[in-house]
């Protein structure tokens, strides 16, 4: 019998019951490159169902029961005397969503003797301290591919807002006014502006694909240049650096894993070398960008907008400068958790489960390190460094409801 | 010596002195089917400033004054004591934005026996009672394809953020909590939905190529077919009539003018024959929708969300049940009122006023009434009925600063 942990985020406290907007999702065969969507061998849920929070349990709990496994839900993640620090020391398996990740730093993983298998249910493992998996033989996986349309459609759609001024234009309408002056002197077309994305991955291929048909002018940087027949394609400018990419365009998209390399990239240096008034949409991690840089080029001028869904720490306090800086239009993490994304996750965390539990191989596009090392295609883009911590500042994070 | 009426919208009341977002706008040479941009001989404006509003008089005083004509500029439209109603008694030219509509009814035309020229700038001339224009002999142009391409941009910003539930999140965000079961449990991916158009111009089409890549499914209406060749390049599901196409949809987009046989189209019955928990996205114009019909709905659940930009009157009164009625995305009308935009129209009313004065023939696709009848390609999307009035109920709006 072995215990295994999943940490969820908590559930509505509008409209519960669940009052979903729509029946069903729409079905979908296979991934943009071709991979096939997760295929466990049963599922116990319905598609469009909530499964990402406590409630939702992944759609777990049968499946393991039969299995005489011992499933652990909880959202309570953070500081020394949380249910995920308490469990911790018998577990087999560790599962979270980057939207409420469960940070394994190397003091909790040292914590966790029986520790040998940690899901993301859907994509990003820097909550891991990767360097302290490999050395202890833990197995990481993601779910790959799961949520990266849902993300790049995020990207589009925040690009878009920024540009257009949406949020403040749609705050007239609440208060009754009407000034289209105030709404339009901050409000552009994307046709014709240059965007540019930091990687070119599964996501940032994706959010350019989808800016084509805008007429704007596509750019990007990644360590990996991209077959000529897709940057002829897509008409796309490569630039080597993320200097030089950044000189050129009036809308940054950053698409890139965080490792010690991206950490911090986008600080008050890199900004200075922005176009005036260009946007950031940063969907990938928060600590890509400098806090502090990003809240003083939006009050200056320098940036005409930042939006994106990820924090340092999730949850952020309530006093995190993010919350309150000039012309965002930030959501909490949910990119990647879209109803369409977690049938697709909580599919494919069974599908990994299902394999490690009858010992069949994991695909190996979900693992990130496996046998001691950095594994598979996820691999790719990580480095086995050490981004995670936060667990402490996540903790000072009181519930408001 | 002329008397010409520029009817604008008010100047900002926040960020005054104007601050823009950013240094200027990109420049275009052609629109999507080769038109060219407006090409006045000489513009007195910086592309990128704000035109549309009282102080920025779409940058003609300079102009007009250079060929001795008086520039009466005003945002007091409604109402029997209006500046608008006062000086209509010797005008020649009446200019409007759609966003700030001088409604000209058959009453107010029979009350401006000069007015010869009419000019929308900006789309949408539903504000003149083109039957009366044509009685009267009055030329009605608008500056076609000028903002067509900024309202697709603000459709697809609207199904995006609809559809995977942005504004809500971001509230989220602003109150200081972070409830992400909340946020998701009516978020979505736009992928594998099925979105229809209701009319397939300029701006319909240009919304379902945009869409394209999403992996929608991609369905129109139109009175007029579309070639084969664009059907197969976007594969398109034609849909002879509206009842056909909303069964089927996720996703409703509305880019048809208002006439008609187009008002009041979106009723109770034509919406009890939609999909459960659809979306409608109406940029054209408001009452193209029952008012109430599309209150009801949102709040019974057949549609899971409404947005646009549209209203009837303009501006709306405060307690106009479209500012508050659930899971709606509205804004002011500014889709196609970006500083793109207004760059594009300033321009191509300064080009059809140097035509009118120098008895230049105007651009066939600028024209919409001419010699008494329905006229130039603009045409093809009118009928000469009537649809305006609205002055009445517009002049109960106060504002709000």
């Amino acid at each position: 019998m072995a215990k295994i942990i999943c940490v969820l985020y908590d559930d509505p406290v509008t409209g519960y019951p669940k009052s979903y907007a729509r029946k069903d999702v729409p079905k979908l065969k296979c991934y943009p490159n071709g991979q096939t969507v997760p295929s466990p061998k049963k599922i116990d849920f319905k598609p469009g169902e909530l499964l990402g929070s406590v409630s939702g349990e992944l759609g777990l709990r049968k499946f393991l029961k039969s299995l005489g496994h011992k499933l652990v839900v909880t959202s309570d993640k953070d500081g020394a005397n949380s249910v995920l620090d308490k469990e911790l020391a018998d577990a087999e398996v560790v599962i979270s969503q980057p939207f409420w990740p469960a940070y394994l730093t190397a003091a909790r993983i040292a914590k966790a003797p029986k520790l040998k298998l940690v899901i993301t249910a859907g994509i990003g493992s820097d909550h891991v301290d990767l360097a302290a998996a490999i050395k202890r033989g833990i197995t990481v996986t993601e779910v790959t591919y799961s949520n990266s349309i849902s993300v790049a459609e995020h990207v589009v759609m925040m690009i878009l807002s920024l540009v257009r001024n949406y949020i403040p234009s749609y705050q007239w309408v609440i208060k009754g006014g009407w000034n289209i002056a105030d709404c339009v002197q901050r409000s552009y077309d994307v046709e014709g502006m240059t965007v540019g994305t930091v990687a070119a991955g599964r996501i940032g291929i994706a959010v350019l694909r989808r800016l084509k048909p805008f007429d704007m002018k596509l750019h990007y940087t990644d360590r990996h240049r991209l077959p000529k027949q897709v940057e002829k394609e897509l008409n796309l400018t490569y630039h080597s650096n993320v200097e030089s990419l950044v000189k050129v365009c009036d809308v940054v998209t950053i698409n890139c894993p965080l490792h010690p390399e991206t950490e911090n990239l986008f600080n008050e240096k890199l900004i200075a070398k922005m176009k005036h008034g260009a946007y950031i949409v940063n969907t990938a991690r928060a600590k890509i960008c400098d806090r502090n840089a990003i809240v003083k080029a939006l009050k200056s001028g320098k940036l005409a907008g930042y939006a994106g869904d990820v924090w340092f720490p999730q949850p952020p306090p309530k006093d995190h400068p993010w919350r309150t800086m000039s012309h965002h239009g930030m959501t909490p993490h949910i990119s990647g958790s879209s109803l369409s994304a977690q049938a697709r996750y909580a599919a494919g965390t069974r599908e990994i489960l299902e394999c490690w539990f009858s010992k069949r191989p994991i695909r190996n596009e979900y693992l990130i390190v496996d046998g001691g090392k950095l594994a598979g295609t996820g691999a790719h883009s990580y480095s086995p460094g050490n981004a995670t911590k936060g667990s402490e500042e996540a903790a000072k994070f009181k519930k408001v409801k």
